[in-house]
């Protein structure tokens, strides 16, 4: 693959940032690539491992001179860093950032920059359980979505971002504001709500064990605590910042389940069974799609690969 | 491994009759296994598929001479099966199941078994999202608990059950009948029902199209998906037989999802980040007891092995 950009900035130094980093190395795809974290044992972490080509101590620093700067701290830090930024951007320089949320970032950030600066959202759709500097790994966007919101920016500085993901292993798909943030509301924020409220009850529930809620964990709970592990500042900046989309699929959520529980309370078997059946075929959907595999695998220990 | 039973009768032919059929040949655990299933294309596949030493076309016929009666037929089907074979079971023999419910099953089953026979119930706590004759294979039981219930039952009839159980590769642990049905609420059942709730919801809301929750599922909705695609007669005799424990948990699950809504509406990301915090404690646990590992694998595509 070919060079992108000569000079790249990361902003925020944690599994995306340093995911990007090692991704744009194996794929040659940027000259150089420089780092910022607010926090110095970050940096000294970054330093020491040698994320980034240039560590710097202050976000100006690093923003300056770059061809892309990307925004990976939580939805919540966005507009500050921006603000601090701004005046250190290079005209015709593209700013992106990795948050899950769009109206919400776009919001905070694009009052902040200044004209002939191209301001370009995107949203990385993966991700582990594991956060901070030593978590990323080239491999992380392989095969996976980058959601790309341009909201009116410039053509070739969105083509320009879109081969960088896709040189980094991503597929990437355009998508509006307010459908992404619908979007994401679905197939990622309340899931994610619903996998912490899961973990969080059984912990609370003092008539089982810790024990035995953690060694029976294959039967189901496990998958649960997989993305109930995920970043809690990450995911708290999620929710504030996706209010309305979260909430509404919330409340859809909350009437199916009461007419679950309402089914069982009154032994309405026809009713369970039909729902159960409709659900299974969505399942075979995500199979078909590529998504995931049909190795009978469920509840079963994976094996380090 | 040597024999432990001579000759063992397999009552349904599903998953996990299947796998166990397949896990007693590989371990050389019975001399002979009867099958029987209701369905007479069942049978017919089982014949074709080599499934079972010999299958009868009746239960009766199945049972006879059985030293060993497993009954491998949905929660709410246990009651009449039993009914039906008792008068042609051996006196000495044992009958177990694999219900994943156990006070409805021995309500349902106990009052017909005749004097002199032995009743062990167990939960192999083992599945795949696939159901039926072909679905099993010799190793699903290998590193996953099987719950014994022996709820009173002769002591070496337990044993030699335990021992086929561990033969078959499962580990085994006794537990009291109650105690099970709200373990099994807390770490299966209602995982179960939130999965199919969230697939439900998702398949309903029509702004965000199928294909759509589909391509993006790996985001976090894919893990739901896969519980939410077993056999749905299975678990809609689950929840119809474990009604207390199910609707207990449930509206302690309801109360917290509350919570964290009202969090939200509030804009209280204090309170959504000690809960986040606390939840991914649970999920280190579950990698330290060894029922899963941390590798950096979640939403990612898995190899079929």
């Amino acid at each position: 693959m070919s060079q992108i950009y000569d000079r790249v900035a990361l902003i925020g130094l944690g599994l995306i940032a340093s995911s990007m980093f090692w991704a744009m190395k194996r794929g040659g795809l940027a000259r150089e690539v420089a780092g910022y974290a607010r926090s110095a044992e970050t940096r000294q972490t970054a330093r020491e491992i040698g994320l980034c080509d240039v560590v710097c101590d202050t976000a100006v620093e690093a923003v300056r001179d770059a061809d892309l700067v990307v925004l990976c701290v939580p939805v919540g830090a966005m507009g500050a860093v921006a603000e601090e930024i701004a005046p250190a951007l290079k005209p015709g320089a593209t700013v992106s950032d990795v948050g899950s949320v769009k109206r919400a970032v776009i919001d905070a950030v694009a009052p902040y920059l200044p004209e002939g600066v191209h301001f370009v959202p995107a949203h990385p759709m993966a991700g582990t359980e594991y956060s901070g500097p030593t978590s990323g790994f080239a491999e992380l966007f392989d095969e996976r979505w980058t959601l790309i919101v341009p909201d009116g920016a410039d053509e070739d500085a969105t083509q320009q971002l879109e081969a960088l993901w896709q040189g980094m292993g991503a597929l990437t798909e355009r998508m509006d504001v307010e459908h992404h943030d619908q979007v994401c509301a679905v197939v990622s924020h309340i899931p994610h709500l619903i996998a912490y409220t899961m973990v969080g009850v059984a912990d609370d529930l003092r008539r089982v064990s810790d024990r035995e809620v953690v060694k029976f964990s294959a039967a189901g709970f496990r998958d649960f605590t997989r993305i109930a592990a995920s970043d809690p500042t990450m995911w708290r900046d999620v929710f504030l910042n996706n209010k309305d989309a979260t909430l509404d699929v919330l409340g859809r959520f909350s009437e199916e389940l009461f007419k679950l529980q309402s089914a069982i309370r009154a032994g309405d078997g026809e009713h369970l069974h039909r729902y159960f059946t409709r659900t299974r075929e969505i399942r075979r959907g995500i199979i078909e799609a590529g998504q995931d595999t049909g190795v009978p695998d469920f509840g079963r220990i994976k094996k380090a690969e």
